[in-house]
């Protein structure tokens, strides 16, 4: 087999080698099947085992209280903008709150428009999408169906330190890019999701967490599989869900859970990595130029440019030959970006880290 | 490893052992990228390959037209169920006719009734859903904004010998469980789709083959994930697919076209394998007693009963000794069902045949 290389892709992203190094082991057969988990029934009692584990593990590693649900979907995070306010804004007569802190939630707006009135109740994009609000700048409606943000922008490599306040409106998080990166006190959410394949498994499942008031909103004239309610009845398996990438998801928590020790462990992991690139960058008299303002930023991305996009170009090139791969900047901003999710060895960091100090000795 | 068994789950359902034995081998390093398939950007080289593709190959087993697009959707046939009034009756004035055979096409009707009009142009529900209708018991409505059927019901096992006349109305087929058995004109169809986990690959991604002229249908207030005509213009990359589970219908298509030879050779095995089963039912003197009319069996599922329960509930468990498993019947309608997809071996079946012929010598 060739080596693997340090892949720094913002999603899909590297999985827990563990992870990938049992399901290869397990692929033609899962034990005690005779068949592969690609092959089995979703109704079947080894599927129904997997689907279970998957949420147990979830629900230890957020301790997540039981009213709230667990729910597997299809669709990732755009999916999930439509549904929100297709459930819990259209036909409430009250309009949802919007804080629009960088690309994904200001794309979260543009859907939940289709369904419903919606406030931006604060726009970074005056601010460059460096920073989050202070608490005062948020002009929210106390009557608001929802009030949504996103806690990681991966494009603009910013992240919530805490959640915001939202009173007594329920809070809706979009934590795709930062699920499972450090302990979360779910209680202070409404719906917290997640697609998967950044931080928790492979494309084609979203990981959806929604309290008992909120699930019991939907309207039965919503399709049945844009409705949070029968889905929610059903257990996720109204119809056939996405079986292998419910399976690595529960192979990705228990490898949190077994190999890392908690979402404690993993926050101290994740912040010496991050620590090991951000020092690069301040260390660099202006060399690598980062984003987010300093609170701001992000544990799972960190975007950068060098003075000019020859040498963004070349550095990417030279880092791809020393195995260090997939660190362009996404299509819409260009420049570098190094994703370092939680599956990211500290041994990746350490080399970019290295290749970065020499890059820009040589090229400074 | 153990060994594997004659699996006759009616979905997910068996894949081809050399599409499992290429992923298992692939799933660390796909070829040149040093990372899995589950790692990489569905924006990458490696990643528009293996989509690129895929629709190729689908193109060629089907010999679509080049004015239909092909889309990797997710969210299974109910997501379509919905989907399809949500794009081409609602906001129209019309109304669909619906032709309901079996379990399937009645739920696809009950989602659409969500959207809009819905007219029940035949119901199969008084002659026990154990055939098609002719021609003439047809009541469509020449206006519809479509006419919708189902290929092949899983649950009853009847299979349309070939599409209904649906004059100049556009015909919508859920061909998920028959896809790929035979060769299929698609320019007779407005819509064709299939979810994946029957005959096409795993779990998580839906084929959803369209006529340009139907794209071009779709709203803008439509969310984007759920709107054919922004899914066909980002060419199935509005966001992150389901990348695996694609990746796993190029597999199967290769295996299709390669191994097998195309649908032709495809059919005539799926024929000679499926007599295999329906000999011993009709040489059984009324021991097994099928579901469907003769002319409308199915060549993908083979539902029968034995004299009583008990005896369908010893079938099982000697079957299963054997190696023969998940024989049970839909849980809607019980006794016991043999699915025989494409990938299910002519062994398989032979074997399963005579255990049939031995198990009702023993007990008949």
């Amino acid at each position: 087999m060739e080596d693997r290389v340090f892949n720094f892709s913002a999603g899909p992203a590297v999985l827990p080698l563990p992870v990938l190094k049992k399901a290869q082991e397990e692929l033609l057969c899962l034990p005690g099947c005779g068949a592969s988990v690609l092959e089995i029934s979703h109704r079947s009692k080894p599927f129904e085992a997997i689907i279970e584990a998957a949420e147990v593990n979830i629900r230890k590693l957020l301790n997540i209280p039981s009213n709230y649900r667990v729910l597997f979907l299809q669709g990732g995070a755009i999916m999930q903008f439509a549904m929100i306010p297709m459930n819990l804004l259209k036909g409430t007569g009250r309009s949802a709150d919007y804080i629009v802190t960088g690309s994904w939630s200001k794309k979260a707006l543009s859907e939940a428009k289709t369904q419903g009135d919606c406030n931006v109740v604060w726009d970074g994009k005056d601010t460059l999408f460096k920073r989050k609000p202070s608490a005062s700048e948020l002009k929210r409606d106390p009557d608001a169906a929802y009030c949504y943000f996103c806690s990681n922008e991966t494009i603009e490599g910013i992240q919530w330190p805490s959640e915001p306040d939202a009173g007594s409106v329920p809070l809706v998080c979009d934590a795709s890019s930062d699920i499972f990166c450090r302990p979360t006190d779910i209680s202070e959410y409404g719906v917290y999701y997640a697609c998967a394949q950044k931080n928790a498994g492979p494309a084609g499942v979203t990981i959806v967490i929604m309290r008992d008031d909120l699930v019991a909103k939907s309207d039965d004239g919503i399709p049945s599989l844009l409705n949070y309610k029968k889905l929610a009845e059903a257990k996720s398996l109204l119809n056939t869900p996405p079986c292998f990438a419910i399976y690595i998801v529960k192979l990705v928590t228990e490898w949190l859970l077994d190999d890392i020790g908690g979402l404690d462990r993993m926050h101290a992991i994740n912040e010496e990595k991050a620590r090991l690139l951000y020092d690069e960058i301040d260390a660099s008299n202006g060399f690598y130029r980062g984003h987010a303002e300093k609170e701001f930023r992000s544990l799972m991305n960190v975007p950068f440019r060098l003075p000019s996009e020859e040498l963004d170009k070349k550095f990417q090139e030279e880092a791809k030959q020393a195995g260090l791969v997939t660190l362009g900047g996404h299509r819409s901003v260009g420049g570098l970006r190094a994703s370092i999710y939680n599956a990211m060895p500290r041994e990746g960091v350490a080399k970019l880290a290295g290749f970065m100090r020499d890059f820009a000795q040589k090229n400074g």
